[in-house]
């Protein structure tokens, strides 16, 4: 007689993210021919640069579609390692990278080598929600830490040390955050770092959203050499479906992530890497700088609209493509005020309960990956909406 | 004052790829100058196929660079689908399928969703190494279980039934198997499904193989609506480096292994996706054929030659493209031996320790991905090696 089946107990903890039922309900509604504008997936609307595109071609007509080995074709560690020093002036060793499926594969690699049962990640609340489930999968530990406007929706120094306790094994600090923007101030993380190195505690930078500074300096936290930075080819390189992205770790580290990488994933796509190569030359820059300034456009376009029309907003986003806005002037449920807005209106956000569990219920994340005219379009939509 | 990095407690666990050593030494070896013969990668020689190449360069141009939902295109999962049932006489629904980053993926997702801390999973020694390496990852336990060409390398229900324990939670069967290309009997796959039926107990079955059996039947247990069956269109499909396979899976487990392939991975390559839709056609399915007939062509080439030659091969591998030869005629230690049959012949194989603790020692694989000129080339080196 069956017992019916068992499931890990990881899985009451791993939740969907509520976007999906917006962005499900958004496409059932396109389906009957409903307009809906799309300010809720965290994906560039640009599709991958033609040389990017075109060197994935010639690489599959070359025949480069058998394995590369774990840690990735050594010509695009090497381009990695170099982008680090000219773009952010910071020394990296190629020996000291790791291509990976994506920033999610980077990620996994980090907590998979750091913690384990018993072991706790201190992370800021709001943050990218798949940060606090890779914790959990590896049966370690998330804290979330509260963040909110005051410090910028970043950890700090004094907040990490208050949450902290024997069993933490590692810090994960995004910046520019996601659903925030916002970045964390260089002093504060020199701050963190030293603070973590002084205990054996690791430092896990997501710099996923670095490239898409657009106020201030890109400051990578690659320039110390035992943090573990997470990048991607997802955001700035405009590449997220060909799920590539890398890690940059301490020496000591290596040899163990590469055993990690070679049993979870064997190696990142191989078109993929071959097409990365290409988004290095200077022609391919230009084009992601272009998108980038774009971008930036339409983020002094939004910020001032949402604040104008009531969102608060206490903190620039100074990167990403995202604004965090709070909606507690008009609803006290997110979710709620995410549904009828798309029901009501055609324009699709994120909850911020998709994003922790400190706020998200006053909060909604519009993402600036349409358009200008698009979302002015939104913005007339939001104000019809907040007049009914 | 640093105390130092910590690891987590798995990563003791999580053992190298010997194999990996093997083919940094004859990529050396190469650089070198000498010429060697590769038989130790689990990877065929061919390249991915044209048509299947240019539906990947036309997705490219065409702009299908984003990212798709977590479960894959439904065109896709309808597809695979569809090859269940023409091939393999199997109802499947689309909606039980995951299109996952390599079967790779696929693995992590039902061990991740099925084990945890106290957990058991069963699985056969020698297999797949990275198999134990999931289930570790995952903080369950991976009971290894001693098989012999008696059974065919193969698990059987007396042996499920002498390792279990109430901690069993999974019962991981691969056929035809990593390293020794022979498969399970359907009868006795059957008694086993449903003594795991009986007992809560979920089944995985490793099918990235089935589609390269040379003998006999292909019996896929998708044909059961209550297994994982893990698929891949690394090897039939000759896709290895597009990182692209899937996961048929009981339509209870669907939901939970969204949220999983959402956090885990956001979802399988976009190109590589588009690019598999034209895998099943009937002119690429038919070069598909054309290099299955090589490799079995290969297979009645190496079998007799490795036999005539003083290797045991008790068991016919009916699957796959390996020979998981025996050498205890001239060795006890077969990382030894190949180590000195690359260095002395320039002949690169695999040591049975990759694949187990059960009889390792006295085995080593040959992967026949080598066109048969070299296989007899290989053999000859071979000859000159024995007699020295």
């Amino acid at each position: 007689m069956s017992e019916g089946p068992h499931v890990a107990a990881r899985m009451d903890d791993i939740a969907p993210f509520h976007v999906m039922d917006i962005l499900a309900r958004a496409q059932a509604m396109e389906a009957a021919g409903r307009d809906i504008i799309h300010l809720e997936i965290g994906e560039p609307d640009f599709v991958t640069p033609a040389p990017v595109v075109e060197a994935g071609v010639a690489a599959l007509r070359a025949g480069h579609t058998h394995y590369t080995g774990a840690l990735g074709l050594p010509a695009l560690r090497e381009a990695i390692a170099r982008f680090h020093a000219t773009r952010w002036q910071a020394t990296v060793d190629p020996a000291q990278v790791v291509v990976t499926p994506g920033a999610s594969g980077a990620l996994l690699l980090a907590l998979g080598l750091l913690s384990g049962p018993g072991d706790e990640v201190l992370m800021a609340d709001p943050g990218y929600p798949c940060n606090r489930h890779f914790a959990r999968f590896c049966e370690a530990r998330p804290v979330s830490v509260p963040v909110d406007a005051a410090t910028g929706f970043q950890l700090t120094l004094d907040l990490i040390d208050r949450h902290a306790t024997p069993a933490t094994r590692a810090v994960l600090v995004a910046s520019p955050s996601n659903p925030t923007g916002t970045a964390i101030a260089p002093g504060e993380l020199e701050r963190i770092h030293a603070w973590c190195a002084a205990r054996g505690i690791a430092l896990i930078v997501d710099e996923i959203y670095l490239a898409l500074t657009y106020d201030g300096g890109e400051h990578t936290a690659a320039r110390w050499d035992d943090v573990f930075v997470v990048n991607s080819f997802s955001k700035y390189f405009l590449m997220t479906g060909w799920r590539l992205g890398w890690l940059v770790a301490p020496r000591w580290a290596m040899p163990a992530l590469e055993r990690l990488a070679q049993n979870l994933f064997l190696a990142a796509p191989t078109p993929a890497q071959h097409a990365a190569l290409a988004a290095f030359a200077p022609s391919a820059l230009a084009l992601f700088e272009a998108c980038k300034a774009e971008l930036r456009t339409r983020r002094d376009f939004l910020l001032p609209a949402l604040r104008d029309r009531g969102f608060a907003i206490p903190v620039t986003p100074h990167g990403a493509f995202y604004v965090y806005a709070e909606c507690s002037r008009f609803t006290s449920d997110s979710q709620d005020f995410a549904r009828r807005l798309l029901e009501q209106a055609g324009v699709a956000v994120t909850p911020g309960i998709d994003f922790g569990r400190h706020g998200g219920d006053r909060h909604v994340r519009f993402a600036y990956t349409q358009p200008l005219p698009r979302l002015a379009e939104a913005m007339n939509r939001l104000d019809q909406f907040l007049q009914t």
